[in-house]
């Protein structure tokens, strides 16, 4: 299978570098006669995008989009749709004196083995930058998936280094995105605004959590055995950079509980069955039933810092590091949009085939 | 894509219930002139299979393997393989009971909302009974990266419930299969199964973790974006019964240390770079990088418990159910060959082509 | 992808050698709740077989099929379906003295360089014994077609060797299994009966063209560019062995005609579109049309004879042969089945997720 | 699977419309260290570009084309490769009167149908000016497969209407070309310039064959069952607009031979394998065996006319039709480069694996 794709039935095809001329996407398999809401997707593109807050890269980039395939009179033909988002800000130069050095927990020791030699400027093809387009082709999944299937997808920052806020599948939207480091919970958002910046000054980064709430899929999504939704799902957001762990309902958790205890026993009412607990995150034998589907995803500090480390280059020679380019001092805030679209992507590859 | 199959290259279909005639695979893409090592593969059969000791289901399958295409003269010839495994000691009497019942947190609920009706005979084919096929696969699988790549994939229990053991690399594999619990730390094993023989009494079940280290990967093993390593291993593991989380190197205890403390510097030795620290699980931008993959695959506690429980039937009334069948009060110790067996179907997918 | 697998929605993996225990598949992607006509499937497998007349080879094989996954309570699961069919009038000794011969136009010269070594007996898995599985899968096909579209796929004998029949899409499927070498026309039928046991006689083999119509296929089947109806068709027939030319609608003969003469143009009566002429043969643009779906696919005469042929063997000298096994002295009657098997199974993948 | 793609291995995918703002490719799976030969590359577009000659349409594109991803100092990354080909002299208001329109033959009726509305500007999606991206995908692909394997790809123009030229697996790269037709025997050359000019005065069009000799092909490529080279071949043809029929070797001839006459015998000679006739195409039992690979690709007239014809609108309507936009009398001669690009994508898919 192509390696930069996908999705087998809503399939995107990932092209591009950080510093190259553009970043693109190809969405194969996008139903007909869909109006795309651009506006919606220039949202989420500019949810994700640089330079967006004080507490993200300074690198400036508005990511505005354009379609070059694929729509037709303004709505899709069913021909696949290119979407191309053009690096403005590139500074090239920032990258020269890495060229030869193996930055750690970068990919740039694996990237020169594997490849014999890479585009170090921006970390190429290895870039989070990549991911705008990503967030593209998720934003018009997005769009589809509420318009066909009412299904809401939303994500949230739900823990920055030790500071935790309380979970919950209840927060809006508007509290999310009116928190900086998209944490709705105030306290905590404002902790967590402060750990960065502190971090920042230090020339330090830090990691965190994502949790993702997906409300209203339907009954029935997964495949077993190799295609379950929980599998599919931890492939989409481990293809994200820098995620260390993924789980699904009580996840790591419920290691410490009993089987009596974890359990979710059936109810019904009114013609509805639900779980009175949902331990189980929405999927039961790698399929959706029907109650909010709940994942976790660990992002690791960001491994670019200005503080010193000593590494070694490619001669084998050690040698003192200290980074001066533009970067984020934690990620995980402008992961949001990318954990969402990512599943997204994953949930539309089951769905897409349902649509009129 | 066929949602029974793993693997592009060295791809395994699955097929076969629990108490059906048989459980079978078909390996498509192993190279031809291989002698498969059958005392080898029955003996992964045997680690996995019902009724090995005290602490698992009392089901009593030999799991004896017939191999009926794909080998001539004793040796692969290209073609696929078949390999079926009789079921011998199914009581489907035991689970007549069940047909109407949705036990909570099984896939009885979602297979008969999907398919309209299920097979609810020892769970059908959502039973982990299916696993011993890909245990035959994974066994074939790891005779290969023994052999050719001198790649040893190697799991143990490194948690039951609270119990802990230390996490280390340099288990032996008999270490690990002198316990009943495969856990290989003495003190920690005698209370894992102490703590398993109560739960057992107590009509309750455990959750818990199986760790896995990976040794020799060659660097370059993986490929981006959406074909990472770390990422087809989660695909592969989340593919397992009862499995909820998922973790590479440091995993989630990431988030709580800085980009300074978690980074993996290099450096670099008579002709060898390796990391100080491996915090990064032997994967960066999702390629080996020659250190040993780690990684952690979280179970939670079995879902049949004989403990009353209260749920619906598909009916929608409330039933009080008190299972009887024979069943694991932890399935975590049998878990340890499966776990193995995805890795290394995970891995020999990426290198199956550089076999001569 | 795997190799021995057709199809990405209805999927069929096929196993087995001429000589071994059996031949296999297993269909990954039926719906549930069908229950499988059994008659059906145990007539096509009955068409197929070898021993059904005086113009095929004397193997005599009941082909009775056993299918042990995927089925409970008498319907589909939608778990992966299992059909073994046994193998039971296997004369390997037959074989033993081809073990170093590369017989002409045979596949002995290039498995052995693929593969190193080959399974010799009865061909193993070059013998096209093995299309007894496809067959079997297409059986369920085309049951699922028939029964949820009400699409026929009948196939005919348009030519052996010299002696062609006329050309018609509406031959029944009686007239069609009334000749022994099913050719539906009577005097072409006789001719090459006859022309056939010349053949056999002279120890010589004949080919021919075996014509396929498609009925009722709906509008819109065929996905442009990569995924055209006729290039699924193609690729389907040119698995079967001994093919060796594919055409459709007006296919070669389109050449000597102009555009004008051979463009189909549209008419409209009473609500329903259709050309005047069908040169396209039911696909434009690679999609359906609506009109009948014709193609033919040619079949070189059967390799195996009994005359005697110079060849060499595998360490190159010269040797004589003249080859005493059972065999086809042409193989096109028993190939019908086999070409509508391999267009049903074409078609469903395009099909089958409209299925309830 | 993604229906705008072709490969697994060495993956393209396509997008683009005929008068978009560009036609593209991404190719993925293409190894590091590659220099393109961007001349070549442009070479071969030009081959295939519109108005080359007084046989073609007089629609002037140069097709100049832009890397854009997956190079890095000249040489490839490993990251997938995007080619871009700007449209320049697309008039869309030639269309505009076709809008409603089913053009006989054409794909206006099955994307209508299929699609719910089209882009009907110079066919859109439908239209041969997308095998541009093929071509230049292919063009990278005949110079890996020429420089790694020393594989040679020559196609020629063997038929047009009723004029053929001899048959041969010798005709000089220079000789084609050098014909307008790319016929390398310059009596059938001549004549069919003839023909096709003759066509055009009448507002008519013509078909024709294109032969296709694979030179140096290594033995063992093909894989049974059902990613066999020949099946793999015909697909790849199928795939271009306008093919009707696709053979292999001997073909369709072969029917009329009988086994004795047609089976190729081996011989043996200074350790090198080879037959004494060629008709199975150098492809036995789904692999290639050593011998020149040849096929022949049949295309119909060119559906576009200018004669007069009858047909309907999406009303119902019956429309006179008069078309006056630029298109091919004869789209064989152009068609020689894009068959020979999907022959080579074909091979590339089998070898990439096999390069360093």
């Amino acid at each position: 299978m192509a390696s930069n794709q996908f999705g087998t039935h809503f399939s995107v095809t990932s092209f591009g570098e950080s510093h190259g001329k553009h970043i693109g996407v190809v969405i194969d398999g996008c139903p007909s006669n869909i109006v795309i809401d651009e506006a919606h997707l220039q949202q989420e593109l500019s949810r994700r995008r640089p330079g967006q807050s004080e507490v993200t890269t300074s690198r400036s980039e508005q990511d505005i989009f354009e379609i070059t395939s694929g729509v037709f009179n303004g709505k899709t033909t069913g021909a696949p749709i290119a979407i191309l988002i053009p690096n403005k800000d590139a500074r090239s130069k920032d990258y020269s004196e890495l060229e030869d050095i193996y930055r750690p927990s970068h990919a740039d020791f694996t990237y020169k083995k594997k490849y014999g030699h890479r585009d170090f400027k921006g970390g190429g093809r290895s870039s989070a930058r990549i991911t705008a387009g990503w967030v593209a082709a998720g934003a018009l999944a997005k769009q589809i998936l509420a318009t066909h299937f009412d299904i809401e997808i939303s994500a949230y920052v739900s823990q920055i280094h030790s500071i935790k806020c309380p979970k919950s599948i209840d927060y809006s939207a508007n509290a999310i995105e009116d928190s900086l480091v998209r944490c709705p919970d105030d306290t905590s958002s404002r902790k967590m605004i402060e750990a960065i910046n502190a971090a920042k000054e230090e020339g330090d980064s830090l990691g965190g959590i994502v949790s993702c709430v997906i409300k209203n899929c339907p009954i029935g999504v997964g495949d077993p055995v190799f295609r379950k939704l929980n599998a599919q799902l931890a492939h989409g957001q481990f293809s994200i950079n820098a995620v260390k762990g993924f789980q699904i309902g009580s996840g790591f958790s419920s290691i410490v509980q009993k089987g009596s205890e974890l359990n979710d026993e059936w109810t019904y009412d009114d013609g509805n069955y639900t779980t009175k607990t949902n331990n189980s995150g929405g999927i039961q034998g790698g399929i959706s039933n029907g109650m909010p589907i709940t994942f976790d995803t660990a992002f690791k500090p960001t491994s670019t810092i200005s503080k010193e480390q000593t590494t070694t280059n490619n001669q084998g020679d050690l040698v003192d590091l200290k980074m001066q380019g533009r970067h984020d001092p934690c990620v995980v805030p402008r992961a949001v949009p990318i954990v969402e679209a990512m599943a997204a992507l994953t949930l539309i590859d089951f769905l897409i085939h349902r649509c009129p």
